[in-house]
């Protein structure tokens, strides 16, 4: 999967809806094929709580297929997203074609850095992302759809981890802007204060935040076995603190490019293929999948932490990055003694 | 698939707990090989109302395969059905073999006519059942589990259909023990007094009734699209007049058996055997299972109804048979006039 | 509930990607309280086929609340629709209030008469719209998001009815664009070939169409309540002829305005209020609603089909519309001799 | 809540199916009324993985009402329990009643040290857990359904944990058979060779094992609610090292008895009455449940491991209880030094 990122920061100070400070972004994921409509990938979706959105998810319950593009951003900006990622596939039909588009957009909220309500998300930023997306490394943090978002007191954003698997890989990205303070764990250590650190939290009125999972995977899974995958990526959640708060969108999305080939269970343009053949995981070897997605999860999150800079927003707002040197000083000198 | 009966028809007058009128019984559908747990089909499962018992669906819907017999009988006998048919299969095993059973085992409420809490249905009679399997012409009405069984205010019980559907077929059985008379329509005519209907109705106290659904097809199925023939199940449902009743337990499982080999994805018995290649219809192909479901359905409860016979129960309790030739006359004397 | 259209008809002849013709438009919902943020309903969704979009639903499935205004309108602008409505609620919050909104939006595909790839929905479409809505009789047909809708191969689009049951009422209002010209039905009885039908159908490539469901009531239901009668809806979808076909977006949404006083159960605000009282329709009067459900939800759709006038789109594209009158001689016909 | 428990321990030495050894049992929960379907608990299911069996979630999930006491047992008696309980409640209905009874009840498998294919629970087990049934302390480990179970490759079984929130009271109960040694930890730490451990493991073939989860709570939710708590016990089972295993069948039930008089929704016995009132947990408090149902499903099966004593069982096989010194001074050796 190639992942593109667009980065928006402008501004500083009081909030003014429609100028700014601005802390936001949109991260795009390219499923595998450039064409996702024409070489789709299972898929399958679980929900850990539901205060969130994850369009595009009937489309994923019904067949199991994956044919957009993913798009990640703000809560309030899921729509242009949405709408973008339409007319950037409609761009690449050949002529004559007329094909109908679900995408699957997610979102956290990123309001108390950013002016979630001025909507500085636009179409072009979208694009941007489609165009800067790759299959090298991603970049994690404060970046792209990440930009404004927090995770247990600290500054949160995009994670990502993977396993290798009897020959396969998975892959989990997350968009992390969940949890709380002190329910905090690495390793299954919670993390008492640190050196340094200044009481931060999230303003009063707004959610406690949310999570976007997504799980990818080269091995050649059912719909359902995905669906098993993406279930078990809210057990990694849980081991870092989260709990699927009732402000929490924690939404987790799971897609596999091991079976090829799926363009005749889309629509009747394929008409006359015959069945289609493809390959389902056998019971010997799914659970290795689950753990690696419960540990690729888990590493996520922290990798999100980790990445993530200290930020200042709106209002003069300020959330304090966890540092890498100072959460593994921590956790050297609060690992059991010896393990 | 195979089916088989046992009819337990014993006593008349006044119900005595224990003793009778026994109105009731179990069938059994053995879902293509002998023994599912080697051969087991992709499987998928619908509540259109709950109020009933399936056991089995969670691992139905977790794993997506029917790895047992399906057994069917009276609400308050699930349970010796469900042991019985795990003992049977034991009794199958090879040497060394331990193996867990999670059967699939429906229920409809036959307590107007029978005498429920008498629990009279044994471990010996699910035994004969599968000893009377056979793939010949399913007897329907009053026979096996559908014996005390209503629907629509006349006798109901087991009633089957089918269609052939581009190369494949789908078959409906039914244990059909649900709907009110005033809401019956048969080929989308609502069905008025016949001549010489007399009265009937449920007693005071009891639940409206249940009906179970079992879809079966050769087709090459996915487990969700196994899922998704079941849910068409209902819109047959539907037409003939149920509605989900609060007190009805429409309950509706749907296999398939086009693909074969699906072994590996039980256990870890068959280790090392790697992925398991399986066929999925293709969408140009998948609506004509749909229509045929809905169809079928739809025809094997008018056709419970068409071979039920008049019955006296317990205490006297008599329920009409709706009577195919009175039926077919009320029919034909209201069609539409050039249609 | 108040409903309001906005309709976009402009331009004729072929098609000119961004130009037109245009034949689509927005229709919104406020479901009983201006700011259903601040006096938000229970709510419940269904799936009978999900190749379609109905954004919102995850909080709905978790919270079983309906906080946001409904808009409907074509698939390729439910995001502009869906960040309208969030702009237009963000607009009437008090000073220093921080809102989160989770749009309901849903969508058909217009793309055979209009110029859907155009994108001509527009956040205005959305306020004007809003501005219009009403509590007086619905315009039908093809108006507002119905505007370029087909369904079983005439003209459709909005249609509404609505049943009194035991105090209370139970209204639906459905976006009809789907369904087979030869599986229509009404009142059970099969539409052959009209007088002075012309063969119609959707071009080639493009899919059976959809059909969003909105059900509304006042009867004070819990969640899983509403969720049943979304649920039942399905049956009157069936019983016009529609099949959840493959290729078709089925969902429906049904919410309960009979309980308020529900905003503590949204999030912190309200902190202190202690457990909110609310009241549950009991199980001797739920089947009722059903029963209104399912006639409702067919009802409407054959009150889209009659309010639906010829219209012709893109590239000179006809639908006729069936035609109220036509319709009414034909059933006259064809109804049963004596019923 | 009130729990009662036969315990069947008999015989040694090799398996000889009918004989034994015998290391099974029955334990019944009374979920707070004396008569569930008298004064019925609203409640909710939520599935970790399916490889089990909880019966009457059917219409724990259509009505959110359970109405029935529940049982647990091993995997191939959940049928003899299941009638059992019906039986026992139909004794003491009132002379004409005529009820309906879908019970819950669950099992994991206890082949690897019990005679499981002997079928050795019969219905006066049954009746004895119901008759042995106190609100007192609940006895843990090896007794009553969790006689024979392991769990994370120790003696495992029954394990129970408590905790109060704003006022209320959050319950668990486990049957804890699930879970591999290597990916056992408690508090989060990893749990190493203990002093003495002799390496267990199931047999070959057997499933990995299950767990079931029962919450109880006292607090005013709707069945909504109730399903949250549900699936928060999941990331309880999580964090001791359960992933939801393929072979594991991880189910789990809340009930919630603070709402009384629900009667009025099971059935039209009670016809008449008008809407239920009842009372919802807002927002403000329901994470605390949350976070409560996760730390108490946790403590729970560590509970059922410390509690868990050595057992052998057919063929000899011994699993070794982890034994509750052992594994404080493990943790008190391998917490983190400053914490």
């Amino acid at each position: 999967m190639r992942v593109g990122h667009t980065t928006l920061i402008e501004g500083d100070g009081p909030l003014e809806v429609g100028r700014g400070p601005v802390r936001t972004g949109v991260t795009v994921i390219v499923p595998g094929a450039d064409d996702p409509w024409a070489e789709p990938a299972f898929a399958g979706c679980h929900r850990l709580n539901g205060n969130g959105e994850l369009t595009g998810l009937e489309w994923i319950r019904e067949a199991g297929l994956l044919t957009t593009v993913i798009g990640l951003t703000n809560t309030h900006s899921v729509g242009v997203v949405r709408d973008a990622l339409i007319a950037a596939a409609v761009r690449k039909e050949a002529p004559g074609e007329q094909r109908w588009y679900l995408p699957v957009v997610g979102e956290t909220y990123d309001g108390d850095l950013n002016d979630i309500n001025g909507m500085h998300v636009r179409a072009e930023h979208v694009d941007a992302a489609l165009a800067a997306a790759s299959a090298g490394p991603v970049a994690e943090g404060g970046v792209g759809s990440g930009t404004g978002m927090q995770c247990h007191g600290f500054k949160g954003g995009i994670g990502t981890a993977s396993r290798a698997v009897d020959g396969s890989t998975v892959g989990v990205l997350v968009q992390a802007n969940h949890g709380w303070r002190d329910r905090l764990r690495v390793n299954g250590i919670r993390i008492g204060p640190l050196p340094g650190e200044e009481p931060a939290g999230r303003p009063g009125a707004g959610p406690e935040g949310s999570i976007i999972v997504i799980v990818a995977t080269d091995a050649p899974l059912l719909p359902g076995q995905c669906e098993r995958l993406a279930q078990r990526a809210a057990l990694g959640v849980g081991r870092v603190g989260g709990a699927g708060e009732h402000g929490s969108g924690d939404l987790i999305l799971a897609f596999a490019t091991g079976n090829r080939g799926l363009r005749p269970l889309v629509d009747h343009d394929t008409q006359g293929t015959g069945p289609v053949a493809v390959r389902a995981v056998p019971a010997d070897l799914i659970d290795n999948l689950f753990y690696a997605v419960i540990e690729a999860a888990e590493e996520a999150i922290v990798n999100a932490l980790v990445a993530g800079q200290t930020m200042t927003g709106r209002d003069g707002y300020t959330v304090q990055g966890i540092g890498g040197e100072r959460l593994a000083e921590y956790l050297s000198n609060h690992q059991g003694q010896t393990s």
